[in-house]
């Protein structure tokens, strides 16, 4: 006899409560069904009107063709192959790799040892020095104390690790945006915190309004919610908008008068798209500039950064940091003892935070071909998002906001009543309905804006504008097509 | 007016209590002194009567020089490197790598694309195939489905997935041994689960009996817990003891019998130094084997293994699988989504899965030189294992059962009651003392017994076995002479 699902010790009914109540939509059910297509399309079965399944549903940029810098790839290989470091291999190697590349693969292996090995748990410290001397490069001289950087198995591990520690009992509330990126919304569910939401404003370009916010914090401390942070993703994710230095320091005298502490999420800063009216400005920076020593001294933040996004795109390895400022030290140490369960971050991805933060320099072998490539992918990325969001508000129902920042455009859909019902029958949001009907499609897979929540009764979705430039009016007209047939099909 | 930490709004009253209640002594206070006592020496600075530390607290075998492992590094390094694939390179790449590595790497990249890119949240599905594969042969032929294997960033994140999984609330509790790798207890005070301890038995070489643990569910559910797993770390840690086919198959109906979830720590199923007597077999095949058909398709099985140990010993790659028998449809698409929250484990450590599980074979370019550093590590840790067994043995008031298994030596230690009372003044438990002055006179930085649990009133420590064979002896008479001195002074 079959033991039946119902009978398992372990079974829906009795799993940890709180894991039901996750929800993830950039890997979905969409995701999932895109999954199976593409398998269907490898083993030739399955009648598709598309010969490729297009992932706009993540941002994977290597997934789609984005190729790797060099000059990080060859440290990292050797780093992986120090026999290529003996020295009676150099003749040969010499041809194959550039001398920084040599260079800086010793210099790391000298402070790692090996990368098969465990490192210390905040990360490699010689690493560490590398980043505090990044932030500090990139704040305008404003110094980074390196005892107080974590590296970590990309941002998201960081973000855990913190939301964690916040979660004091289920009164705890986390100040999220609406529109967020879902780690957020899945994160609190799983430790069983309340997720205090606030409106970004579509109509103006999705700006941060210190009003909402301080109508959210307060609505949800009447509730006897214990709101005790605030989350803010800049560049926006799903919604490229990139705060200017002006919101940044009102919404840290926010955080000092609320006594919040500020999360923020910065893994799109050098996705900067309009660099001269909307530079990327850190809230490290502000918060060193901001005129009031008090709340310089008195605000804590915690930064996050990834070697996922911008143009270094190695989602695969699974590295990035955090910087605290202005924590506790004995939440320091927890912070610690907890990274120190997990043993460390992965070298590989250490290794790549310490590249990304010590690009070659001016003079150096490799600088050129660095910069050329990075400025190959940056221009590229901004025609790209461009030209979507062209292809986006030409069509019929449809407004986009441009992306100042990140690698996403967040469309509105307006969808008549008919799709209202039709989704309605088949148990879907309108938005999802319209995005499953995307995907059979066309092969684009995207996340319905349900997935990142949405102001009432208004529809989007979340794209990337990732797919390789050779093939992107194709996959533009593709859309296109697909958006006027659906209308067509539900008027 | 600098802020006082109390004002902090993340301090230790506010923090999440249930994180300060976690313990984690591999890394614990001993090595955080180990760390500044290590940064000294390299500074010249302090007076220490010797000259390095010896890490022992941890098995990190590449930190201590362990060669990794020739065939492993170079496909690694050709998968991160591609352009060492192309046409133009060939000639060249061909003076440095075996034909078979070139051919395993260009493998790998058909299925992966890229080591920069987020593979399936479950992990690359060729390297889960992999894993089937090789679980298949190691149990004899029975089948097993990539379909519910997991790859993971090291056995850890695996085993706090699961943990996670299967605390309901407050009441839900997990079996696991005294003395047990603290992984386990720190997870479970995170999730705020109980942990229901049963005893191995030292004086039967740490032996597993089905008595004892029917007495410590017995009486856990007679006081209100709610037992929904047992724990099994085989071959043990920190113990070594290597579990006999019979026992395993008496567990097996245990769980059957009392309902529980089995989680079987198998990360040191290659650390075996009695193979005649004392083979691995796995709970999998056990299970398989198990007699009755109820029992084979009743127990719910969980089996995690990882590339940190064994003779692979890639600790820093963080990489892992484990394998799921008999769990619940429903369960493993939970386990899938909070798979996805975390994207995926990182290719790097998947990649090395793959070959761990699928190494050089006979008559392939690399099989000789592979086996033979398989063997040459193999054979110096059973070496090093009874080396330092005897001389623990033979040290007065010293006894320490032999590892079968593992990378580690238990050995029990009788204290004075001025040891006992020293250790009193100094808040410390007398094992932490113990090792606290090991730590100072030689370097040797070990873990407290206290750190795993232990029987009351008896005092352990654990150290691994993996100092250089070429400095063991050294490290083995700082010990002696140590503990002789300790003696000496603790009359």
């Amino acid at each position: 006899m079959t033991i039946a699902a119902k009978e398992r010790v372990l079974n829906i009914n009795t799993i940890n409560p709180l894991i039901k109540n996750v929800e993830y939509a950039v890997r979905g059910k969409l995701a999932i069904r895109a999954e199976e297509i593409r398998s269907d399309l490898e083993k030739g079965q399955g009648k598709y009107g598309f010969d490729r399944v297009v992932s706009c549903n993540i941002g994977n940029p290597q997934q789609l063709n984005q190729t790797p810098i060099t000059f990080f790839r060859q440290v990292a290989s050797l780093c992986d192959n120090p026999d290529l470091l003996k020295k009676e291999n150099l003749a040969l190697v010499s041809q194959l790799y550039p001398s920084d590349a040599i260079t800086r693969a010793q210099t790391l292996l000298k402070s790692i040892g090996s990368v098969g090995a465990y490192s210390h748990s905040q990360g490699v410290p010689h690493i560490r020095d590398t980043v505090a001397q990044f932030i500090k490069e990139r704040d305008g001289g404003h110094a980074s104390d390196a005892s107080h950087i974590f590296l970590t198995q990309g941002a998201s591990s960081g973000v855990q690790t913190l939301l964690s520690m916040l979660t004091e009992n289920e009164h705890s509330g986390i100040m999220i945006p609406i529109p967020q990126y879902p780690l957020y919304s899945a994160t609190l569910a799983l430790y069983g915190a309340v997720p205090v939401n606030y409106y970004l404003d579509e109509t103006t370009g999705w700006s941060l309004d210190i009003a909402q916010l301080t109508e959210s914090v307060t609505s949800a401390r009447k509730q006897g919610t214990d709101v005790k942070a605030l989350v803010i993703i800049n560049p926006g994710n799903p919604t490229g908008q990139c705060l200017t230095a002006e919101n940044l320091k009102e919404i840290i005298t926010f955080c000092y008068e609320q006594r919040l502490v500020l999360l923020a999420d910065e893994v799109y800063q050098t996705n900067i798209y309009e660099p001269e009216t909307r530079p990327f400005v850190s809230f490290k920076k502000a918060l060193m500039d901001h005129p009031s020593a008090e709340v310089r001294e008195g605000v804590e933040l915690v930064s996050f950064h990834s070697i996922s996004k911008g143009m270094v795109g190695e989602c695969g390895r699974r590295g990035g940091y955090f910087e605290c400022v202005n924590l506790d030290s004995q939440v320091l140490d927890q912070i610690y003892k907890m990274s120190s369960v997990s043993l460390c971050p992965n070298l590989h991805g250490q290794i790549l935070v310490d590249l990304m933060c010590n690009p070659p320099r001016v003079g150096e072998a490799s600088y050129e071909s660095y910069s050329n490539e990075i400025k190959t992918i940056y221009e590229s990325l901004r025609r790209r998002s461009k030209k979507l969001e062209d292809v986006f508000n030409k069509m019929e129902g449809v407004s986009c906001q441009s992306a100042q920042g990140s690698m996403y455009l967040f469309p509105q859909v307006t969808l008549s009543q008919k799709v209202v019902d039709a989704a309605a029958k088949e148990g879907l949001a309108p938005d999802a309905y319209y995005s499953h009907a995307m995907l059979e499609a066309t092969g684009v897979c995207v996340v319905p804006g349900s997935g990142f929540g949405q102001k009432e009764n208004t529809w989007h979705f979340r794209s990337t504008f990732l797919p390789e430039e050779h093939l992107f009016d194709q996959f533009c007209s593709g859309i296109e097509k697909f958006h006027s047939d659906f209308l067509q099909k539900h008027v």
